[in-house]
């Protein structure tokens, strides 16, 4: 009889209607009509990408099409660039050490958004970095980083640019074409407001080049062969039929309202929860110029642990956010707000962690941030 | 409004109680409760296996968990057997190349079984063979191998042996531990009656002695990392959780049916099956000697193209059967009967199979097939 609030950063809620075409009669993956709703799913990933290019869908986690980007764009030796600002930026760098790339990394301090001319000064210095590979929205720390800028920076040199906006699609801005991204990764299970199992990937002219002279194995993940299903309305292997079938629905959904609503709509949230967070008298763990609008990252106060206020609503309440990763666990507890999460899903998480962290003894007025979050919203 | 019978040995119908537990909300993949189901599904799928070793899961089709056996088991320039009766025993050959892993192959011609012999011939010659990667049901042909006869040649060597059962597990009788199956692959789609997108992975102790061996590359499909993840209840990256929450519905539908039923009730069907199509004048594609009880093979007879029968069969009265696949395209059809297929879509089936091949020329009486198979059925 509990009641459950997903306010994750991933998954994340799924819609009513998505739940019920998941639930559909399973079709055969080689019929006209599953290839009709594959081929509609691929041209509105388009959409949802703001792309031309290529688009690509892989039966498996956000991780997978991660992966799949670097075997299929590169050879054993190459030289790349791994631009990271957390945990999800680093996960390029364990993927490419795995497949025995040779990686440059640019790093800064968790919390801090990546700087352009860092990359900038390792591609002038080596004109063999094969590829740049970095994140959109680091839902680790809450950051945004400025693709637009980086894009103009590798566009003029001889690498691709492959972005991880598997958290930040669909509710962060990503213009794959405007911003010259050659390759971007997303999955289903954030901004698509579909259950996890599904992943995606943009193919640029540019990379697709890199794509012939790649000699790092593979065959699941294989572009070429997935390229070709394609223009057979079908996938190279059984994908995960109800899943593209929840997909369908929830980018018909996205479309009706339009990214541009989308992105208005989540700053809103995104600002009030913030503003809601400081009149509890608590601190915005990231630097607040750069910060997402897909997540807000909560510092603990000191002797507060995180993963306890996290474990507390999730157990007693049936409240799901998210705790801190790696470095950052029990120092940070993280709401977001993505995908299906409205405003009354806040509503309710915002209050509940007043209470919590209340009984860890904080000294916070039950209510102070709820009234905030609406004042903010309301406020024309 | 039309009505849909999926007869296609995979993706097979789900039940209503397994769509219905995939619609459920999201549960986070980090939660005490969705470890819980997670670890039910790992414990329940070792009763399917008849395994007391270690079931690992991934997120993919099963030719991920095909691909995930290879990587993790092998090193590049390593000397493997490949007993191939068909395309999906051919898919294992197409994965080690990819992979620079040297292939002894055993081949048949389609329609027949693997002869054991031919395997130990090769072990007894070659002392460095890895690993014997073979089919247990190849629903591109119909044929069951002996897998308990390959696994007492093959144990006794330094060699693991590999089956692929993706399609046999559940309907077809598969005893991974008593019949010496170093690693076991299956897929969530077939006998396991849920939706694609799963599939699952044994791995033996002496299997384990060669994961810790293996140079092949390996992120998203390492299986040390699943293993150690399975410690605290968990996967290394976010899993298709409503397809997890699905098969676990389907593995309790299962285990309270019990699979010594399901091979009793499944061959009963497939011997219907086999009766009927005979009975309208038809042909038998494989040796019926080693002919699995998941799907029957049937040859067309000369002059009638097997893909149009499945296209009207499909596009007319929305009942897809499968075709015949590379070679013996437009040769043969195939109707399965597995997971939650039962004997009134098979009667369904049946009777419009009489109907469309009387359509095409063959000259059939429609009904006698489905006479046959419910005399039969109804036989002791």
């Amino acid at each position: 009889m509990k009641k459950y609030f997903l306010l994750t950063p991933g998954p994340t809620p799924v819609p009513p209607e998505v739940a019920s075409a998941e639930a559909q009669p399973i079709l055969h993956h080689r019929t006209t009509e599953f290839g009709k709703i594959f081929i509609d799913v691929i041209d509105g990933m388009k959409y949802v990408f703001q792309t031309k290019n290529d688009v690509l869908m892989v039966t498996g986690s956000g991780t997978a099409a991660m992966e799949a980007s670097v075997v299929n764009l590169l050879s054993a030796g190459d030289e790349v660039i791994v631009a990271s600002c957390g945990n999800f930026g680093d996960r390029w760098e364990n993927i490419c050490n795995a497949y025995g790339v040779k990686v440059h990394k640019v790093a800064v301090e968790w919390g801090q958004a990546i700087n352009p001319v860092d990359i900038e000064e390792i591609l002038k210095k080596n004109k063999n970095i094969k590829a740049v590979f970095t994140t959109h929205t680091e839902t680790s720390t809450g950051i945004v980083n400025d693709i637009e800028t980086i894009g103009k920076i590798v566009k003029d040199t001889e690498a691709v640019l492959v972005v991880d906006t598997v958290s930040g699609l669909v509710n962060q801005k990503f213009l794959t074409d405007d911003w010259y991204v050659d390759v971007a990764v997303t999955g289903s299970q954030k901004g698509l407001m579909s259950p996890p199992g599904l992943s995606f990937v943009t193919v640029s002219p540019k990379a697709w080049q890199l794509v012939e002279k790649s000699t790092l194995p593979k065959f699941y993940f294989d572009f070429k062969r997935m390229r070709k299903s394609i223009d057979n309305k079908e996938t190279p292997f059984t994908p995960a039929v109800s899943l593209v079938v929840a997909i369908h629905k929830a980018i018909e959904m996205i479309k009706e309202k339009t990214l541009e609503k989308i992105w208005y709509d989540t700053e809103k949230l995104a600002k009030a929860v913030r503003a809601a967070v400081k009149s509890m008298g608590l601190k915005i763990f990231c630097d607040e110029n750069h910060i997402s609008n897909i997540v807000t990252p909560i510092s603990m106060p000191e002797g507060v642990d995180g993963q306890k206020v996290v474990k507390t609503l999730r157990e007693e309440f049936g409240i799901s956010i998210a705790g801190g990763q790696s470095k950052l666990k029990g120092k940070i507890v993280r709401i977001a707000h993505m995908g299906y999460i409205d405003k009354t899903d806040l509503v309710v998480g915002i209050s509940f962690l007043e209470l919590v962290l209340r009984r860890f003894g904080v000294n916070i007025e039950v209510g102070s941030g709820v009234k905030t979050f609406q004042e903010v919203l309301e406020a024309k």
